[in-house]
C-alpha cells in the first residue's frame, strides 16, 4: 500500500515511495524511522514550504556512520541561521553520494566468490549510508522539522548537480573545508563545482577554523 | 539624543546613528523614516536575528528611483523563501553602492561653477540613493521586517566585500542578471565576485529567464 502523503513531483515522489518500501522490507527498523520521518510532511502543504537540500557526507577521519565536520557544520547554520524557530515552514533534504571505488577500500581483505558476495557488499554499503543519513533525520525530528533523506551513488558533485535538476529544491547547502587555492589544486572542491553549476541558489558554508583537523584535507 | 536602540557592534552602531541623524537634519521626512524603521529592532535581541545583507542597485534602463531587476528579485526571494512568516528572526541590511562616475552622467548638462556646485551634485546623488532605498525600506515596513539601509561610494564589488567584513552579516544575498560566459567578460559580475571574496556566506540569486528585459545586460 502506497504512503499517505502526496508529493507534488510525481515522478520523485513515485521513485521514493518504491525506495522506502524496499528499505522498509530489507533493512527493518531503521528504514522504518526513515521513512515515517518522511510522512512527518503530510500535516504541511508541501508547495508552501521552502526545500532546502543539504550535501552530507561521512567524516574521513572516523569514517561512517560519522558526518563530515563541515557536513555537520552546513547542517547547523541552516538550522540556526535559516529554519530558527519557524521549523514546519521548511523541509530539509539530505542527499549523501557514496564514492563506489572510495567504500570498498574497507573491504579489501573479504574474499568475493559469489555474485552474492557482490551483493552483500553493496547491502553493507547501503547501510553505512543510512547510518550517516539516520543522524542527520534524528536531528530534524528532535527539533520538528520536516525532512527527507536519500543515497547516490556516483561522483558527488556530480550527482549532486543531477539531484537538484532532478528535485528541483529552493535551495542548495553544502559545507566546504575552506581550503586554500594550493590544497585546492589537488583535493578538488564539491561546493565549487556546485555552486556554479547547479540549477538553484547555492549557498557554501565554510568549516570554522577552529573546527579544522590537523590535516585541514580531513573532514 | 542617540535613538534608543542598542547595537551590538560598537563602531557600526555610532558610524550609522551618526549618519542618520546627519540625514535627518538634511534631508527631512524620507530619512526620518528610514531612520524610524531603523529602530523598530529595539524591540527583538539583536543578538538572535539573522542579519542577511542584500546588495541593491538601481534599474540601468528606468534608472533612480527604481531598483533593477535583479535587486528586486533577489530581494523577494530572501523574503519568500528564508524569511517568510518569521518576519521578528531576521534584519535585512540594505547596502546600496553609488559608483561616483556613473552618477554625475545625468549631469552632463550641469555647469560647475563653483565648490559648491559639487556639493549640491553629491548631494543630489545621495537623495537618488534614498529613494532607491526607500522602495526596500517600505516593502519590508509593510510586512514587519526589521531593516537597515546605507548608501557607499565605490566599486560595488569591492564595496559590498568591504562592508561585509565590517558590519559581519550571516550571508549575504546578491542578485544576479545570469549572463553566460561571453556576456560575463564585457560586464563584469559584482556577484561571482561576491561569492568568492565575501567573508561570510554568499548566495546568489538569478534573475528569472521570463524578466530579463530586451538586452540582457540591461537590468
Amino acid at each position: 500500500m502506497p504512503p499517505p502523503h502526496v508529493n507534488t513531483t510525481n515522478s520523485y515522489s513515485k521513485r521514493k515511495e518504491i525506495n522506502h518500501r524496499d528499505f522498509r522490507e530489507r533493512e527493518g527498523e531503521r528504514e522504518r524511522r526513515l521513512y515515517e520521518d518522511r510522512s512527518m510532511e503530510g500535516g504541511v502543504e508541501e508547495s508552501s514550504q521552502t526545500r532546502i537540500m543539504v550535501g552530507v557526507n561521512e567524516s574521513t577521519i572516523k569514517g561512517y556512520p560519522h558526518a563530515s565536520i563541515s557536513s555537520k557544520g552546513a547542517f547547523e547554520w541552516t538550522l540556526s541561521k535559516i529554519v530558527r524557530t519557524n521549523t514546519s515552514a521548511f523541509t530539509l533534504l539530505f542527499l549523501h553520494v557514496q564514492v563506489p571505488d572510495q567504500d570498498g577500500f574497507d573491504d579489501m581483505d573479504s574474499i568475493y566468490a559469489s555474485p552474492d558476495d557482490f551483493k552483500k557488499l553493496n547491502r553493507r554499503n547501503k547501510i553505512r549510508g543510512l547510518h550517516l543519513l539516520e543522524y542527520f533525520v534524528n536531528r530534524c525530528h528532535e527539533i520538528g522539522v520536516p525532512c527527507e533523506a536519500w543515497i547516490k551513488k556516483g561522483d558527488p558533485k556530480e550527482v549532486i548537480c543531477h539531484e537538484v535538476n532532478r528535485v528541483q529544491p529552493d535551495m542548495l547547502v553544502v559545507g566546504s573545508r575552506g581550503l586554500g587555492p594550493f590544497q585546492r589544486v589537488f583535493v578538488g572542491t564539491v561546493s565549487e563545482f556546485c555552486a556554479k553549476h547547479a540549477e538553484c541558489p547555492v549557498i557554501t558554508i565554510k568549516r570554522k577554523v577552529d573546527e579544522a583537523p590537523q590535516d585541514p584535507i580531513d573532514d
